[in-house]
């Protein structure tokens, strides 16, 4: 079943669209160049088009949708975001991490490639997540530009998804409570969507004090994404997901669902998602892509 | 021989000075957290701390200095530049890539800790030059760190250093003339002394047209010292230089030094010297640091 199957019809549209305005963004920013350089962006390639929810993208648009801001701004920092995204997924996808073969239902980079070209492409992408964010063309205020790099690149670093990622390698052989857990995912995968939605808001030229409600629903959805990938990772279809399942348990792993079981998990996920959409009373209709989202967050089969 | 017994006198001072402000502000930077990531903040600290010659920070006060700005921001900047720099050496130091066990005299990152965490510490720093560049800390303008951004992420990414380097892997497989390697190393290594010399006068509100002599002076300076650097590898000491040497004639590499011979390649790093110095004739005494770092350049053991 694929992802717009799954979503109700605006969603549906929505995800195939920004996944649409990614590749082929993606395909514009990366051309392969006629040098020794070649097989590094066929690798940038490789992991950056074609595969993904694009949910990253999806909430920058859509939360930059709330304040007005200019579709194509809204577009580059979502690429920018996503880049960060796949550059994480290439790194913890390397044989000294998580030791994946599988990604988006293809051979992982440092399988189509080797595991040099795939550092390096991770790097890369890394590097130029930056640069598109403090081009010009992606706002005409540097205030704007200078804040979406510092607020993107605290999300990912060691107070962010790296932390959260070494803290998930310690996981494996440390006891971890629940509440570690949530500070290990919110880090891991929260801060990476929390900027995602902060950024649209950035765009908007909003002030921090009027973030709290998009911020608050960030920060939920983040979670309740979170449970629903642990319950993706037990229950689901390898098929349909497109990658290695199974793999906490196998590991023997502290996460949501080994030390809340699946029906505290599901009415977990269920809350944090209807707590989501409260954070966003303050909004009408506009708000509804947001809103059908975090409803979907729960209901997706990859 | 240490880096300060080899220069004169005044740039004997500023090298130990640079190395003293860097070391001590990235112990400032980098506090180990009382969680499960005090291994990667250590990681971080064993491969930021206390090794290198410091050139890219020293740049930027240098030319900082040419144009009036505040010793703290130009630091704050030579410690972001040079955090790239240090990532970039952890993760060439990975066994998948040139499989180095010894750095400055130390352990490499992933000998003392583990890969995972050296792609992670490394990964992490990466990120923390951007988040310290665009941190209103740095400078109080947000167009200067708008661009610092901006041209720090173009010399870090697939069109300066880590592009440089795929490049250098394919050196190995590759026959490469002259102009290729002159190319390679202008990203792999130019490519980041360049923005250290360009962000001194971003700093200092210099428009593009105006840091042409600073921008002539870089790019003779990367090259001067990349050549010094092979000369240094085929006839250096092992112990002076804290690494291994001796590594692109085992892997047949093409390089200045295999191209050129020794005795072209030190004549070719004199030029580029003198011509680096030719390009401040615009600037009085207040630029003699930056030239006698361009002659130290060819002198130096390590």
């Amino acid at each position: 079943m694929s992802v717009a199957a799954a979503a109700p019809l605006p969603l549906a549209r929505a995800l195939a669209d920004i996944a649409a305005a990614v590749d082929r963004r993606f395909d514009l920013l990366l051309p392969v160049p006629a040098d020794a350089r070649a097989d590094l962006y066929a690798c940038m390639r490789h992991a950056a088009i074609g595969g993904g929810k694009r949910l990253r993208p999806l909430l920058v648009a859509a939360t930059a949708d709330l304040f007005g801001v200019d579709r194509d701004c809204a577009e580059r920092v979502g690429v920018a975001i996503e880049a960060i995204h796949v550059y994480s997924l290439v790194h913890d996808d390397l044989p000294a991490m998580d030791d994946d073969d599988l990604r988006h239902g293809k051979p992982t980079a440092h399988k189509v490639f080797d595991e040099a070209t795939a550092i390096l492409a991770g790097d890369c992408l890394h590097a130029l997540a930056f640069e598109w964010l403090a081009d010009p063309a992606t706002h005409a205020d540097p205030f704007v530009r200078a804040e979406l790099v510092l607020e993107v690149a605290r999300a990912a670093g060691p107070g962010g998804m790296a932390g959260g990622q070494a803290m998930d390698l310690a996981a494996e052989r440390t006891p971890f409570a629940l509440s570690d857990v949530t500070r290990l995912q919110q880090m891991k995968t929260g801060a990476l969507i929390a900027v995602a939605v902060e950024a649209g808001a950035i765009l908007g030229h909003v002030p921090p004090e009027g973030r709290t409600g998009v911020r608050g629903y960030a920060r939920d959805l983040g979670l309740a994404f979170q449970i629903a990938d642990d319950l993706l990772d037990a229950e689901g279809d390898e098929d349909a997901a497109g990658k290695r399942l199974r793999k906490d348990a196998d590991a023997g792993k502290a996460t949501f669902l080994s030390l809340m079981g699946p029906e505290r998990a599901r009415e977990q996920c269920r809350m944090l998602t209807e707590q989501a959409v409260q954070h966003l009373h303050a909004f009408g209709p506009e708000a509804d892509l947001l809103r059908a989202l975090a409803r979907y967050v729960v209901e997706r089969d990859r």
